[in-house]
């Protein structure tokens, strides 16, 4: 799906929410723990497998609610193989529900490596004489510290899916490397003008390109800036709810007609069933709350038309 | 193992080489792919085992001749989860035969996501009540775009095991970002000074620390210049052979005593069979002559002590 079909969705459904599928184990309501160290013992596979039942919950939960999720590559990884055969089987879940995907992996390299990522996580590979597909999802976040030659490979796939290139982080350490002055404007300026460009061949029916950008909650100001001189780049930004970011904040994200922008929360929606001091068997309801709450909240601040 | 070991075993092979273990499935023999496909059809699976099968003829004959070897991660997620499963299974068999071993990722995140690549390929995690490790590696390769709150969390293990920090990437585009002048020094030194730095605390008995920096081989005179001015940082050096850096232009990552980097050679090595023009059965000896070759290259311009 390109991004075009990701602000038609959040329209649809009047929420530009991306619900974030993070779960460390401990996230995971004891009784679905139990269960799989049942079946598979204190093994990864059963951390995995509980990972799973928790994360087809919240994607039956919310597939009426948002648009779209965000599974991030790193909490599946440290699941070992089993974590990743999750992975797969998440994405695959959530495209079957109407869901966007986007997988948050900051994957970056050159060349041929860069090609293999965007095979991976976007595209497909040749083997014999088929084509086989390993993750294939909507998007893919990616990291450009090595300059286009890192990114061209996966613009090659953004005629039908998107990336979203970071440009200015949702952490306090970000202004280290991002704000230092190159030349006469701070590096994520220059990031963001760079994205801009990667995206100019790729412009779809709302007028936002399929190489997107990250742009923190915790930064409305220059949030607000990047909107003006990138009014092609849609902005997937983290940061809101645990990290600090309010509603009021993201408003500078969206445009005039309240589009060109997708609300990541993970753990405000995730773990809303932690704080209900309950048992976690309403672990979606809880989930589901949380997140038609965030969408009150949002649809506060940007009149999406 | 830390940076500290990987230099011993430097010295006693004589060889700064780390040989990549990168096997699209195209470079694998044609008699194991055909075998495979045999066995589990023209599918993900048989890619992913045929590339195991590679990695072990490879691993069992280069564990002779080089200390290290470097799977990089997007080779074997565009194989799906069976193909993470071979990336696994690598490591603990490099592992077994004595190399040490670096996952290159470029993995980068902040807080809890960093925090969960680093359990994922250095450390471990707990799971009711157990540790488990998931691929356990020596080293890895980082991005720090994201500032020290992404690098913080792999440094938590840089007692034992090591990082490789993106400095100055062998690619031509490398300059777009890593060049732009921040203040009164180029990016990449800014970021060298940040590597050399977060390194302080980790240094081991050959005076280098275990936060190491990727540099180049395709850019001789920063290489050099770098050497100089972080004494401490381990250089990892992509851009040898195929890429186009010599064992001329590698000289400069070396100090005096022929110590403080390790180069790699992926398609060099790997591919070496293809060469040949014949079948692929003695992939092996080819990889092995390939790795014997580059040997006596860098030993004719580093003078190891």
């Amino acid at each position: 799906m390109s991004i075009s079909r990701l602000q038609k969705l959040i329209l649809e459904k009047r929420n530009p929410t991306v619900a974030g599928l993070d779960a460390r184990p401990e996230y995971v309501p004891p009784h679905i723990r139990a269960a799989n160290v049942e079946k598979y013992g204190r093994t990864l596979k059963a951390a995995a497998e509980s990972v799973w039942e928790f994360n087809v919950g919240l994607i039956d939960g919310l597939s009426e609610i948002v648009p779209a999720v965000k599974p991030q590559a790193a909490y599946y990884e440290v699941l070992g193989p089993d974590g990743v055969d999750v992975l797969k089987r998440t994405i695959d879940y959530a495209k079957s529900k109407g869901l966007y995907v986007i997988v948050d992996g900051k994957r970056n390299d050159i060349g041929a490596t860069a090609t293999a990522y965007a095979e991976a996580y976007l595209g497909m590979i040749e083997f014999e004489g088929v084509t086989l597909r390993a993750f294939d999802a909507d998007g893919l976040t990616v990291n450009a510290y090595l300059g286009s030659d890192g990114i061209k490979p996966f613009t090659k796939y953004c005629g039908e899916k998107s990336i979203f290139v970071l440009v200015k982080t949702s952490n306090k350490s970000a202004i280290e490397i991002q704000d230092m002055m190159a030349g006469d404007r701070p590096l994520y300026r220059v990031m963001a003008s760079r994205v801009e460009n990667w995206g100019a061949d790729f412009v779809g029916e709302y007028g936002y390109s399929n190489v997107g950008a990250v742009v923190g909650a915790t930064y409305p100001d220059e949030l607000k800036l990047l909107r003006k001189v990138c009014p092609r780049t849609f902005f997937l930004v983290p940061g809101y709810g645990a990290q600090g970011g309010t509603a009021a904040d993201i408003e500078g994200a969206f445009d005039r007609e309240g589009r060109g922008a997708v609300i990541n929360s993970s753990r405000g929606i995730m773990c809303a069933w932690q704080k209900k001091n309950d048992d976690g068997r309403n672990f979606v309801e809880a989930a589901c709350e949380a997140a038609m709450k965030m969408k009150r909240e949002l649809n506060a601040y940007v009149m999406m038309q």
